[in-house]
């Protein structure tokens, strides 16, 4: 009888157990999200964080970064590298090339078409049911009196994605303005690098645990 | 009797003939065709020719240009342009924005997002069962020693499009290859504008019939 | 005997009066600087103040801008346009273009070229005796969050003068610094124009009123 | 006695010989002048030259290429660099970044101020009586069909340089038009490196001995 109990209780566990879904969370973006899952990267850093609090069987995290991506790069990959994976979030962060490939290739992504393009991809996450979450493109220099020659393009398109963020109701990882404010205080020879990122744009250990931080907490308050 | 019988034949010849549908043929572009449906407007000219030659009861030609638009503006917007309004025939005659925002707003469009977008346009097309017949882009400046600034990159994204012709075994009005010729006997003292041009992109008189020539030709070959 | 002498005195008092050398003051810019001259232009209204203040006799202003100029063409046409005047002052007011030209035209000024030629241009200055004074170029676009998409690189290119001020130890109109703190209080729907420009660059008579206050107040401080 | 005065004649005569001034030609341009010296160089290899044909003590070669430069890079370091060598001949060697660093800067520089520059590098050669000679910038791309990017903006600017080498009436290096020449003949694959460059710009092997060969060759008709 106790043996039966026992197998039942087994049986039952794990029934409980395989039937808990983990929630998928792909992380969608650039150069800054593909070294996102290296050793050390910001999705790394948000695994380990997850597995140290024992939250390791509720979620799973996915890369789908590609170095030089703009929104519209993202818009005509998502059906292969995002929906057909099925996940149950998304995390989008872009813009960094949109506003840096107007001078460094001429081919930056205009303001309306931004907007644009990134309603297209929401529109694409809302009729399969899958939350989106938005991010500010951070830095490209770490200047904080505003010297940075992007600063006034990123702050454009930092405001474009608050605000379609605000209109869909979805929730933002104000990347932009966390990075300018701890600029303001941790940056004290105004350098334009090396603080958190080690090239103007892509995150060292600091950068990648600073954004980990921030998108974990915000994953887990979904 | 004779003649109730031609009665009949005429009736039912004239039913036959109001029968017969139009091919609708749709002019989907930038400014050059936003401007083609003007007084002397190549597609007005197309029009005109078309009533000459006693086929209006043939075809019907509406444009869709839209000033600044590049490839990816018109698939953005190709659904309510475009196919709603049921085409038989699209010309699609893109590619001068395309390159020329490089430089003068930092937004052009990458050679290889240029073709990503123009497949998926014409994808839509086919879809439907619409006809798509493609063009070239002609000149920004008109010097005919190949020493007007975009020349390279005109020609790289003509070749683009070339390429996209062949592989979709589709139509092609290679206007920057008829204007290339044209200006090489035309132009003697290889001025930049007032050939074909009045701008050095947009067309005269001149310019505007000969792109009706080249286009009225191609369709009336469909 | 006594009266005569007296009337002696007045006359060559008076005379001594009139001989007095006037202040030539050029200012030497771009396109704002060559609309600095119209009626209702910065230039003029100081004209103007410095008459109603009974100063006229004292100074004479002349613009020396052109459309489109940045500091090397500043440099390359000083000589017949500013030194062949042989000016006591020289307003220098430039750095729009320098920054603009980026995307507009991919030919702005790199910022160690910048530095490079403004010194150049200063050097010409002091070797003919000539006072320079610096102006940091006020704005493009009004905004007042740091969103105008050339904030960042108007910033740096501002440090950069504000520097070249130090080192030279010269006066500098800050235009930058004062059209930010004028809108941050007085643009309250953030607004890219129309507050003291008409077109996010060009004063309207709002600007040019500011701009020839900063200007008169500093020069009558030399 | 006539035995002495042929000793006296040869010792004599060879003292003419090494007392024979030597031409000073610097070699004043970019990255490819500035690669130019290295071993494999097309300066390297016209030394090579000069001194296989018993040429050596006629001619001093000397390299001052600076990789990004463009002519107001020139301009600006002539006196440093070059005027303070007291050469007899300059071969400038410039062009490519003016045209190249539009989209990869937008810090490119424009037609007129590139003739304006050009123009003041000849007359501060002249006034020292240094013999100048103008070299067209080869390529950016080797595709042979004038369709990389910039062919049409680098023939723009090499037709400029034609220009002015006949308004001055210098001798003139013609690369552009050797490269094009050879590159249809040598490059059937039409492809966009590999063939006279290894990344589009810059020598390899073949192209180093391609530009030796031709200003040796000029250098020695001088």
């Amino acid at each position: 009888m106790k043996r039966l109990v026992l197998i039942i209780a087994v049986v039952l566990g794990s029934f409980a157990f395989t039937q808990q879904k983990k929630t998928k969370v792909i992380f969608f973006g650039d150069s800054i999200t593909e070294l996102g899952v290296k050793p050390g990267g910001y999705i790394t850093r948000i695994d380990s964080m997850c597995r140290a609090e024992g939250l390791s069987a509720q979620y799973e995290f996915t890369g789908a970064g590609i170095g030089g991506n703009k929104i519209y790069d993202l818009y005509l990959r998502m059906e292969e590298d995002v929906l057909a994976k099925n996940p149950d979030v998304v995390v989008i962060y872009v813009g960094v090339n949109d506003v840096w490939h107007k001078t460094l290739l001429g081919t930056g992504t205009d303001p309306d078409k931004f907007e644009k393009f990134y309603q297209a991809v929401l529109n694409k996450l809302k009729a399969k049911g899958i939350k989106a979450v938005l991010c500010t493109p951070a830095v490209i220099g770490e200047k904080n009196d505003m010297s940075n020659p992007q600063d006034g393009d990123l702050n454009r398109y930092s405001n474009i994605i608050r605000s379609i963020a605000t209109k869909n109701n979805l929730q933002l990882a104000d990347l932009r303005r966390l990075f300018i404010d701890y600029l303001v205080k941790n940056n004290p020879e105004n350098k334009e690098r090396d603080i958190l990122t080690y090239d103007r744009v892509h995150m060292n250990d600091k950068g990648n645990q600073f954004i980990a931080d921030a998108m974990w907490k915000l994953l887990k308050s979904l």
